[in-house]
């Protein structure tokens, strides 16, 4: 049986999970592909650290580019992550034509073209089925199952992290930052968790996710980014009295010859798919003009299932140097055309405004009034009777409006004399 | 850019999809391939209706066997469906060496193993992805995206027509023989419904996802195969009230060295995200030692998410033809070792057993009594107050029992004096 070398850089979680993984189904790996990976290098600046899978110490190494150089290793594996020294390995791999499979979400999407085409000038290539979904093969199946679609939609809950704290915050009613605390206590969140409940996790896979649909270049800088920081327990009860539950979506969506890129909270309908995803599950729901809704649902992160998605990558890339096949299918997206990202204000949608508003007659119909002059009309109002203090919780749900107009109204409606405090708002997908 | 010729075998609802999606989206998919794949026949029996796709007349012909001798012609895809000529069919494109795209579950349950062995020793293959699932790239998953993983266990929402029944059964409270009429109606049932109804389609599918999983060779005629027909609302209701709901599952499990593969509706837990497909979608859960569960969900029929998945297929053996790679996955489990089916009574569950017992004091003794002498535990007791009649209704969750012995238990229990009809026996999957 063909031996393939695998060189691993980075000997944290994921690339002991890998190196494990190899060791305890290789066999059956092997069996199923008809060729052997072989582990022959594993790269770490930390040697001592007992990761529970037993190596023989030759093979490990502080020395990465003696790893990418070595001439008996065929496919580099980089899981060190972050976009510095990963950039630096993963480009003098592809520039000595060697393919890679890589889980780095942050640099692929900073920097994903200028990987990808120097891939390409190489004849070589790059696997990532790991930087979206863990151990959810989703990447595959947008690049392989799905060519037959132009993809008119997708819609991912992406962070772990963030949907357990929603998960908790609504069927234990904690507050966000107890949920939070004992998340990190579990070791369910990080110890600085920004990256998850920031949304910058869940938007590096949304760039991704666009590049591979569409083809599209879209910068972080240029696409709207919200975390679940902000969000109270009032809201998600409020939510759940209209028939909605609040998740952490990346939304990619083809508007036009636009595609609408976002990472935000949003209101999904309770009796949807995507709202039954709960704790730290992942999943994507790809909306295809041929297969209509497609969803794919698994454990987006950990040691294992992370591991399972960069040993199936590794896996394509040895069938593909065995027959010399490289570049079976492409990493972004053909064929849709020319498209550009949508500004973030043309982006149209429907609203969640929860407001406070002095508890007195005339105070909603000046809200009203403010929306209409934006253009905004209201779909439903929800005011509830008022306990204590002078003001009051009103939320207004509207119809589809455009977020520039959503963002003036806000602006105007915090200068009503009778509004306290910034608007509430939250994004509806139906 | 490299052509290759397609043969379209049955002109029927999926074929004329597969001749529509490659002409809306042929450059689509010829972009993203880097490959052309060109209708060259079609053929079928019946050339005059109207198949709601634009054709040249000079491809349609009757003639099937000169389409699969075409040279001009690399691809052979079958969808004729049943076991007779599309036996013959894919046998005669076989043996010229020519690959095959099928999505013919009743045939491949039946004659699996012959077609993918001749399919071996002429050094080509057999695609199967719409077999199983539809428009949901499920066997792409577990074939090549889960080839890391020993799979535990699998289960499978396989058959629309079921899952519509129960969900409008359970949400509109409606009488099996109601819905199925109004589905049939609709056309979402089949005039003869026995092949969906009676679990024989989602069978099928079960036996396919055993070989690939396990290399397992199940015949239909030893294995458990239930339908939804004799369910009542009543079951419904009261699953519901105990946490659960019905689904018309393929459960396919590891058990040791045995392969438990099994069809028949089951009680699972509401909480579950298999409880949450509704309608006429489709699921499958993969449960692989480093992934964790996976799920895969989405239209399981239809004339364009099938022929999605069948387009899907034709893309990957354009790319091992070009690259003389045929058979780069095998089409059934390897690796896994030696595994033999699981005789159906030695299966070992829960079960859900609603009994109708004489109203009379010390009834529901005996019936505990009875169980366990046949070594059955009983884990709740679900006595609803009487209405009327001398019989009540009384529903008993045991603990997990092996099925043989509660087929004896069930046998002595309809001996007893105090009971009244055939109890109905529910399994429960947690």
């Amino acid at each position: 049986m063909n031996e393939f070398g695998i060189g691993v850089l980075g000997f944290g979680t994921v690339g002991a999970g890998v190196v494990q993984g190899l060791q305890d189904n290789g066999d059956l790996i092997a069996s199923r592909l008809g060729v052997q990976p072989v582990v022959r290098a594993i790269a770490d600046l930390d040697l001592t650290t007992d990761r529970g899978v037993h190596v023989n110490p030759d093979l490990l190494t502080t020395d990465a580019e003696a790893v990418i150089d070595n001439p008996d290793i065929n496919v580099i594996v980089e899981l060190i992550g972050g976009t510095n020294i990963a950039r630096d390995f993963i480009t003098r791999a592809l520039e000595a034509g060697k393919p890679v499979v890589t889980a780095n979400k942050a640099l692929l999407a900073k920097h994903g073209e200028e990987l990808f085409a120097l891939a390409e000038s190489k004849s070589t290539e790059i696997y990532f089925g790991a930087s979206v979904g863990g151990g959810i093969p989703i990447i595959r199946a947008l690049r392989e199952g799905l060519i037959a679609n132009h993809v008119h939609s997708i819609h991912g809950i992406l962070n772990g992290t963030c949907n357990y704290i929603l998960t908790r915050m609504e069927e234990d009613g904690m507050a966000f930052d107890t949920v939070l605390a004992e998340a990190q206590e579990k070791g369910f969140a990080e110890a600085d968790p920004a990256l998850d409940i920031d949304g910058m996790d869940t938007a590096h896979k949304a760039v991704i996710l666009g590049r591979l649909a569409y083809g599209l270049h879209a910068s972080l800088d240029d696409i709207t980014i919200e975390g679940i920081r902000g969000l109270s327990e009032a809201d998600i009860k409020l939510a759940r009295g209209l028939g909605y539950r609040i998740k952490l979506l990346a939304i990619v969506k083809k508007v036009g010859s636009e595609i609408d890129v976002r990472v935000h909270p949003a209101m999904v309908p309770l009796d949807h798919v995507i709202a039954s995803i709960r704790g730290v599950f992942n999943a994507v729901l790809v909306d295809g003009d041929m297969t209509g809704d497609t969803l794919y649902y698994g454990k987006g992160a950990g040691r294992e299932p992370t591991a399972s998605t960069v040993i199936g990558d590794i896996g394509d890339i040895m069938k593909n140097l065995q027959a010399g096949s490289a570049r079976r299918f492409p990493p972004s997206g053909n064929g849709v055309g020319t498209v550009s990202l949508m500004s973030p204000g043309d982006v149209r949608t429907r609203y969640y405004l929860r407001l406070s508003l002095l508890d007195q007659p005339g105070t909603l119909s000046q809200v009203a009034a403010t929306l209409g002059e934006h253009g905004i009309s209201i779909a439903s109002v929800l005011q509830q009777e008022s306990h204590a203090g002078d003001y009051v919780p009103v939320v207004v749900v509207t119809h589809e409006a455009v977020e520039s107009d959503c963002d003036a109204a806000i602006q105007s409606i915090m200068q009503l004399d009778v509004v306290h405090d910034r608007p509430v708002r939250i994004r509806i997908e139906e």
